[in-house]
């Protein structure tokens, strides 16, 4: 069945004609070209069939060299590309829309009257041979000045007439059939499927869609000019980009044409065609194919072809450019050489291939014709580029130069920290890290009140967090960072204080001398731009540190649940039978004069009370008198009784109760998380469910714990603005209390602190400015650290806990801040754009936190164990996207089912399970030493991170290395490599380069930004 | 960088040679022959390049269809093909193993040391054009006489020399090369991974593959003649099939050759060619590129490109029976003809696709050249397929006509029936409907007992499940039905005993009656062939059956598990500090002289006893002797106390632990189900864990109600082998208790039990008979339907529940059976074989079932909400795979995120959602229907089920219906209308052929298979 020649009776000229002009192209091409080819060929799939075609130069990429290399113009518009077959009812005909493409092919499903999913396009290689051949013989009118449709058609045709490619007695013919009504698969309305009904029981043996078709209206006017009201009230527009232009594909077939009517149309200027397009779009190009009868399906392929070649990035910009006939061709034949080819007995045609997460980009394709235009045509090449990366410079720190380019680099965009962060999304983040941020603060406040005798209490927690935590959002580096207590000051805090009531010194006196002094400190690493040593923090020690935080996160959270099973044992000896025995009974007095009971049934759940020995035995006649049943429990134990028996502790329900919300609320947020990915609802609000996903699941178990009404344990906000404890202020008073050598002396504990906060601070800080999340207003680690030791002296003044960066809630805090793309061409996979940057979500989350002693009324309602789920969603969550907890995950799994991560490519299984047992081998270690005395030195543990790191350079090779730990590939290493050889010769300190990769993954932030203009000096300090 | 003419200096000879080629065979093609092509060249992808190469007639698929039309021989061996590189290492080569194929391409990973995932593999068109023109340019040897590799590429080479195409010079260094030793990528063991940390120290700075390189011994002897150990160890062999041969493909580049060395060997017979495959499998073809050097990328692709053609089905035939050069040629023609393109734009190249669930079969696509062969050359054409397939046929009912063909198509496959049994996936299968049986047998026994005042308990229910379903199994014609107790009998039997009651009638004598009466009524329908009436159950009625069925299994599951809130209500009220204050409080007696104790304090949750008025007055004044609060609950309630408060119902924890259980076991059965699609752990232990997900869950779920030790309502089995009842012995006696009438009045209520066991029955078997099982032995429908008579008469004698087939536990049967393909190729998906037909697992469960009584002490463990959990599962799994669920679905997706449904692309949306609209309706009134007293009819209303799909006939078309209702397309619905309009001429009896679609859906039962000889007379009755 091919197009031209029916069974050879009419002459196979169309072919032929192709096969003689390629004969002739081939001919026609000069010989010794191809050195000047020589750079682009070495590309490995830019060489198709044309090596076929022409042996030793290829015309088409010569062609397209030439047209696409002036790409000094603007970008060419989108192309919408629809395809109209034509319908015959009996001798009624119209133009039906039978499949549209943006970047993907929509099909209409003729039977289900709808859209098809989008999807790639699959060909056939015979289709393109076809439309190749078409373009060769057919008419191709290049920049027509058409201003409608009966005008255009009326040029085409006598442009064939003309050519003697079409006999003069069919115009008037063609010209009808070409001007019939163009019908397009809009939506119908729902109401239609009642009247529906009536008419299929009318046609109940013939095919149903005949007679439906019938009920479009169909006036056999011409096509009008102006867009019909169907076209406006298309939503379809929504998804075309604004400066779109219309290719209209026009194929069907014909009685009275014996060959094949074929024309390529570009218009000068794009027009708006009246009823062609189904959305008011103006049209560019018009590609007609109207052949003999009985080969319909030969046509609609070869229309899907050129379809799916003008929504091509390559193809589209040939065709604008396009100066004749042969540069269209040339554009199929690069078409042709980058195609991929399935073979028929691995794929199934009839499957509709999905969009691609990622499809290559058009500037890539596009730069193996222009980027080497310029490279061999232009002298100045890559000057341009060269210039604005700024190659990373290694230069002497400067005094707070470091801190100084942080706020040059942050200071432009601080207007937009505000304006950017209001947005629909900031709601949801703000609720989220406001949870998390409570749940944190009256955590630690409770811990530290243990730890310090109330000292420092839930109180002062809170008010610490609040204050702390708006103003480092306000100023800092990088708002994105929430600031909380963290483990390790916990426990220095409480080894402090013991250490303090053991000698007599006065811990609040002490621990301001030590705070001022640890702030100090981090002043002067500010100053010297100490945060250089963030060079050596790697993809080992970033993924450590964060995958222990986030085990910590898991493990508390689970520990106070399992903590809640002890609290509320569950009475497993219960009888219901006996329910009418319970009773108290008073098993014995040591003191006094008060009756021994024994006790009657062991067996029985009776609460038992052992009145023990009254502590001021004066008392002791009083303890007689009391009715001790008529006693509550804790009036009981007021008076000196003690509860004795199983049942006492027990409180039923509560523990399971406990256990339900914990769960309920980590699994439904996972499951509500996941809900984006379902196919349910609209995508809106899959993504609003999804947003809210925390906050949702919170409510729902509140509601839970409030209809079954249990004294569950509840969030207990303080509701008084006053210190925790009685005898101490808002004020810590420096002077007085202490002997003055302990003002001095305390710079040694204080050592260890800024040493704590350093390396808490700037790995957290790492993580948070990954490259992976795609930041645009870098990073600030001199600035961030500053605010740390500022906060840190004031809140030593004030008698607060001491803040520093969380690692789980700053990731929470990005990850609920992510942006993607708006998809507008269906079947685009939304793309991960960015975090939304910006300082309003960590002020208001930290304003919200200080006046919660307001919202105590609300916030009572809350169980703890739904804030333990809340905990322990954080933790899983944070561990996903790690590269070490994929690495691990692969212990389990056969090598043949494992992902298909880059790295499993270029590196040997056993060498990546090695690196991975190290790894965990260091965080069993830190978590050895994290839950033991030593857990003070816990800071320089991770400095020792460090260490292991670097000698892993003696296990590893470095092309593994930069596989495993370093998501940088080898050939941009490689470019790295030479820039630094270049640079080192007029440095001195290039002490430990050799040996040690570029640590690119993390984000470099010392250097300015290419786009701030670089009048910092030679002393900038850079990575190298 | 094509392959042929470097830079114009060496001369394009070889492509040259193809284009010349091409022109040629064109020319010489004769021009008229078109005509006999005309029938295959319909065929949408049949046409592809020969269009260009040679317009009016194709020479490529004349060819192929001369060499494949003689298929009378066997089929040709599967090929495994190995690509191996000729990899440099200083001045020593070896062949390196670069990928593989059996179907599909699996690449060796260079850096990663490992296998890739099998994938489709991609092409490019260069590729394969390049390869198109080594064929034609390089040497073909055909069934070449090899016994050994040196043999053949001396032969090779001598070859090549007397075509001029090699200097004879360069013969010592080509066979030189070409004689290197093969490397495989075969597993590595891991203690290498230390050795390989020394090495890498010293090659820091260098790339680590060389290192390792060098490890392997590198000896460099000749290729042996006998398989290495290595090949010999090779578990790979495993996934190759017995027959299969080698296909070797060797591409290397060498500095010697200026142009290529192509050649293309097929061996006489199959050869053991030493070290040069992989695994010990003879080789037949060799391919054999060896180029200049400097294009290793190019020769690679070609490589792939014949690799791929190799294990191309129709390829690989062609392959095998080309006579020369030109049948390979036209092979990648033919090859290229059938080609899918993807757009370059649209699709990433390196994306590697997964293999798809199921690939176009390789004789569709041979049947394009042999079939027509058949039809044109072939005078018998088609006169075995139409013989064999055995057209239905409409024969009038024969007395027994349909039982006498069950069991004689029954009968062969008994022995089987038994054998086929042993087997892992029956113990699983055995222990899950167990599960359901017994605890079915509990709650039916328990409510039977409830309603018939214990004249059938449990002990009869568990008796006659075990008698009624070992019985069925046994002997019926589907014993993978499972029989028992089901509602809508439940509740006819409580309707049955209240009005026996009320009317003075013994109910168990009148029981037996009305059985024997049903069973006689049964057994009539069986001799008439009545069950002809299921080829009126479409898709429509089953689905709404077997909906209805699961609905009510998950209704019944959760309603239960609330019931169990009821019952141990939760205790809000719980003031643990007022634990010491609880006791029991007399409130007061409305009868004798017990003093009137008001409440004191009714926050305190104090259990209060009122005395109520004594059941014997007599005993009045004994009660004012009783010590009240020494009693236990059970105690108090017998002398008449009652018990006031909220305290007094209140069992702790219970409730909630219940709740646990039962959603536990229901995710835990759920998430271990899916556990077989995850990537950890190897496919076989996923499996088996997938397989055994219910018992493992209820395993796990009991073990934790046992770890918590609390009173959970557990399964209780009864131990001794008696009637519920004293009064009622194992045989009913038929005459005495009541007058004569009611021995045949009784005959009438046995009609509403006829119609309500024959429903009940039949749907379940069709939808166990469902064409999605492919079950190979075929159904039984009169064969059942006389069992269940039979059994019911014999349950009536002895007092037991009637039984029937119940829906859901015999799907959980079917699904717990499913057999699928052990996936031979990598990356081949396994295929549904069809169900384990036998009647062992279904025995067994009956048998264990039967012994239970004895395995009370085992049971006894078991919480009744762990079985709740697994109802819930059963309901919610068998609505699965129904597609009036997934319809259902669908009202709540939008319309772009449906998944893409055959129907969906046929029948607009609306005329979906309207259809499922109405079968909600149904489902909706026959639900109220079944909770309500009319629930007696609700056999009645499954035939009005049938009528209201008959009353749809009107409403949407045949079209619509086809594609709904019945999974047939219109082309065989067509075929099957033909036949039937040939045959109805002499038929008499055709009432409703005209608007009745053929429900092909439904395997049709009463036909006797094709394979066993048809000697049933005219008799048969079969559907039309």
């Amino acid at each position: 069945m091919e197009l031209y020649g029916n069974g050879g009776r009419t002459g196979p000229q169309g072919f032929r004609l192709g096969l003689e002009e390629l004969k002739r192209s081939k001919q026609v091409q000069p010989k010794g070209t191809s050195s000047s080819l020589g750079t682009w060929r070495d590309h490995p799939v830019s060489h198709g069939i044309k090596a076929l075609l022409s042996p030793a130069v290829s015309p088409a990429a010569e062609r397209l060299r030439y047209i696409l290399g002036e790409d000094d113009e603007l970008p060419n518009p989108t192309l919408f590309t629809e395809m109209d077959t034509l319908q015959h009812d009996g001798d009624e005909m119209e133009w039906k829309e039978s499949a549209r493409w943006i970047k993907f092919e929509e099909k209409v499903e003729e039977g289900g009257e709808r859209w098809s999913k989008p999807h790639v396009s699959t060909l056939s290689l015979h289709s393109l041979f076809e439309l190749r051949t078409c373009l060769q013989t057919g008419t191709v009118l290049l920049d027509l000045d058409g201003y409608s449709l009966p005008q255009i058609i009326e040029d085409v045709i006598e442009k064939q007439i003309e050519d003697g490619l079409l006999k003069p007695e069919l115009r008037e013919k063609l010209s009808y059939v070409l001007l019939r009504k163009h019908r397009h698969q809009t939506k119908k309305p729902i109401h239609r499927s009642l009247a529906d009904i009536g008419k299929s029981v009318s046609s109940n043996t013939g095919e149903s869609s005949g007679s439906s078709r019938r009920l479009v209206s169909r006036s056999m006017n011409d096509i009008s000019d102006t867009p019909s009201t169907d076209q406006l009230k298309n939503k379809f527009i929504k998804k075309i980009p604004k400066d779109a232009e219309a290719s209209n594909v026009l194929v069907g077939e014909v009685e009275f044409l014996e060959k094949p009517f074929v024309a390529f149309v570009r218009l000068l200027q794009a027009t708006m065609l009246g009823g062609v397009t189904e959305v008011p779009v103006p049209t560019r190009f018009l590609f007609i194919l109207l052949g003999p009868a009985g080969k319909a399906k030969s046509y609609n392929e070869i229309g899907r072809a050129i379809a799916t070649l003008m929504v091509d990035d390559l193809f589209s910009d040939v065709a604008y450019k396009a100066r004749d006939r042969e540069d269209l061709i040339a554009g199929i034949d690069e078409f042709l050489d980058e195609v991929i080819v399935l073979p028929p007995g691995e794929w199934d045609p009839n499957i509709r291939i999905e969009p691609p997460k990622k499809v290559p980009s058009a500037e890539k394709r596009k730069s193996v014709f222009s980027l080497n235009e310029v490279g061999q045509m232009n002298g100045a090449a890559g000057g341009a580029g060269a210039g604005g990366g700024g190659g990373p410079r290694w230069c002497l720190p400067r005094f707070c130069g470091g801190l100084y380019l942080d706020i040059k680099r942050k200071l432009p965009w601080f207007p937009s920290d505000f304006y950017e962060g209001f947005h629909i999304q900031s709601i949801s983040a703000i609720l989220f890290i406001y949870l998390g941020c409570i749940t944190n603060a009256i955590t630690f406040g409770g811990l530290l009140g243990d730890a310090t005798d109330n000292y420092q209490g839930v109180m002062e927690s809170f008010l610490g967090t609040a204050m702390a935590g708006s103003m480092f959002c306000l100023f800092a580096g990088q708002p994105l960072i929430i600031l909380s207590s963290t483990g390790p000051i916990l426990i220095f805090e409480k080894l402090l204080f013991d250490f303090s009531k053991g000698n007599g010194i006065d811990y609040m006196e002490f621990r301001l001398w030590i705070g001022l002094h640890s702030a100090l400190q981090c002043l002067i690493l500010v100053a010297t731009d100490a945060s250089f040593i963030i060079k050596y923090i790697t993809r080992f020690t970033e993924e450590g540190f964060s995958t222990l935080i986030s085990f910590i996160f898991i493990y508390d959270a689970i520990k106070k649940m399992i903590g809640a099973f002890k609290y509320y044992p569950i009475n497993s000896d219960f009888k219901p039978d006996y329910v009418t025995m319970y009773k108290l009974q008073i098993l014995g007095v040591w003191a006094g004069n008060f009756p021994f009971l024994p006790c009657c049934n062991l067996k029985t759940p009776i609460f038992s009370v052992c009145p023990g020995i009254p502590p001021f035995p004066s008392n002791a006649i009083n303890l007689t008198a009391l009715d001790w049943t008529q006693l509550s429990k804790k009036e009981c134990l007021k008076y000196g009784g003690s509860l004795v028996g199983k049942s006492c502790k027990f409180v039923p329900d509560l523990a399971l109760m406990s256990f339900i919300l914990f769960f309920g609320t980590y699994s439904m947020t996972l499951t509500l998380k996941k809900f984006k990915f379902s196919r349910y609802f609209p995508t809106k609000l899959r993504k609003l469910i999804s947003d809210f996903s925390i906050f949702m699941s919170i409510l729902m178990f509140v509601g839970l714990d409030v209809l079954f009404g249990l004294n569950t344990p509840k969030l207990q906000v303080p509701t008084d603005f006053k210190p925790t404890r009685v005898d101490r202020g808002w004020f810590v008073f420096p002077f007085g209390k202490n002997p003055w050598w302990v003002y001095l002396a305390s710079a040694l504990p204080a050592l260890l602190v800024t040493i704590l906060i350093f390396m808490d601070q700037q790995i957290t800080a790492v993580i948070v400015n990954r490259k992976e999340h795609k930041l645009r207003k870098a990073a600030g680690y001199h600035l961030d650290l500053f605010w740390v030791g500022i906060l840190m002296a004031v809140c030593s003044f004030m008698g607060l806990p001491w803040y520093v960066a969380a690692t789980v809630i700053s990731i929470a805090h990005i990850d609920s801040l992510k942006m993607e793309t708006e998809t507008s061409a269906p079947g685009e996979q939304p793309q991960f754009l960015g975090v939304r940057e910006q300082r309003v979500t960590g002020i208001i989350v930290f304003v919200l936190t200080g006046i919660s002693v307001f919202l105590a009324p609300i916030l009572k309602y809350i169980p703890m164990p739904v804030l333990y789920g809340v905990f322990l969603y954080m933790g899983v969550a944070s561990l996903n996207g790690i590269q070490f907890w994929d690495r691990c995950k692969l212990f389990l799994m056969p090598a043949k089912h494992q992902p298909d991560y880059v790295f499993l490519r270029h590196v040997p299984l056993r060498r990546i399970h090695l690196f991975t047992l190290v790894q965990i081998v260091c965080l069993a270690v830190l978590w050895i030493l994290k839950s033991t005395v030593a857990a003070i030195i816990f800071p320089v543990m991770i400095l020792a991170l460090i260490l292991v790191r670097r000698l892993l350079d003696f296990v590893f090779s470095q092309h593994d290395l930069a596989w495993i730990d370093n998501i940088i590939p080898e050939k941009e290493k490689k470019k790295e490599d030479d820039k630094k050889k270049k640079k080192k010769g007029n440095k001195g300190d290039s002490s430990s380069d050799e040996e040690f990769p570029p640590p690119s993954v993390i984000k470099i932030p010392m250097e300015p930004l290419p786009a701030q203009p670089r009048n910092g000096g030679p002393h900038c300090l850079s990575r190298k």
